[in-house]
């Protein structure tokens, strides 16, 4: 079945957003440091990667299938006009619709009855391919339905002070994660923790 | 002049305790992971490490020639009763100097006058070796007063979920950072960030 990823850029104090949603162009600014172009999914735009980083990105372009995200995400991007630029379904938790939505045809859909059921979706979409969760409230919910199987942070070299955090309000710490794969790069360190569970769970 | 560094045991999260003073054993389980002995300067313990982390360790324990820490620190480890394992002048940031202290003979010193004087200090013993400052709020102080010259974190694949966060509330974020030099080993990555200033601060 397919496996179920967060994935985040990272302060290393911890959050994927500053205050107030600042910090963004600190957090994103391994996405434009280097010389190689990655093409998006969406013809607007391209990554500008290091070599390390480009290996990385790649890797993740070809690996998710499908998405989850939180209302406040797809409020936060404007749902990305409809273009994301991993090029996937998108799976939008979400307590109603919203009646305005500009881009009808986008792959994307709204899920009124929950995280469990978006993920669910998502992976009949996806197939082999994995299945992304947003980070921060989502992944939280992902993780506490025993859900989550991956957690990837592409770690900034920047302390925000505060903000929103990695994995919202855990219900269960301390939650214990193996020894991540890491890949060094400028600018950002990425790595990838398997999440542990009790045998059993 | 000796460089200005904090060190610590982080959680992914972000915490150097968890709440409540909890999580030490996860966050410290690395000391005790390996098959090399590196000795401290307590007769009585040595670290168990695998061969990346003896190296980080054995490199910390050679480059550290005084420590600067809080009370909250002091208290919490009992002064480490007079025989800390780096085995270095410790300074000792406090209101007032304890009336009880078991152990006036050993290397610690309770400084009353702030953080700022409690460096001159440490850095006037250390020489050409470095000043270690305990992280939380003595690093705090420290990145705030314009001191700190790095930030070590051996990152922990665990989340706590609260607790103790490694640089305190800042009082000027975002603080940027170099680009890490990382060393991978089981149960902790090591991560050495060098501290960027503003030019002419």
């Amino acid at each position: 079945m397919a496996s179920v990823v967060t994935s985040a850029s990272m302060s290393l104090d911890g959050y994927i957003a500053g205050p107030a949603e600042s910090g963004f162009e600190l957090l994103f600014a391994w996405h434009n440091n280097g010389d190689i172009e990655v093409p998006s999914a969406d013809p607007r735009w391209s990554f500008r990667l290091t070599a390390a980083s480009a290996e990385h990105v790649r890797g993740q372009l070809a690996e998710f299938g499908a998405l989850v995200v939180g209302r406040r995400l797809f409020d936060l991007t404007g749902g990305w006009d409809g273009s994301h630029p991993f090029g996937v379904p998108i799976f939008v938790v979400t307590h109603k619709a919203p009646d305005d939505w500009a881009h009808p045809d986008a792959p994307l859909t709204f899920v009124t009855d929950g995280l469990e059921s978006a993920v669910r979706r998502a992976r009949a979409v996806a197939g082999d391919r994995a299945v992304g969760v947003a980070a921060g409230e989502m992944a939280r919910q992902a993780l506490d339905a025993g859900l989550l199987d991956e957690i990837r942070v592409d770690l900034v070299p920047v302390l925000l002070g505060g903000g929103t955090r990695l994995i919202g309000d855990l219900a269960d710490a301390p939650v214990r994660l193996g020894t991540p794969v890491v890949r060094e790069s400028e600018g950002v360190t990425h790595l990838r923790y398997p999440v542990v569970r009790a045998p059993g769970v």
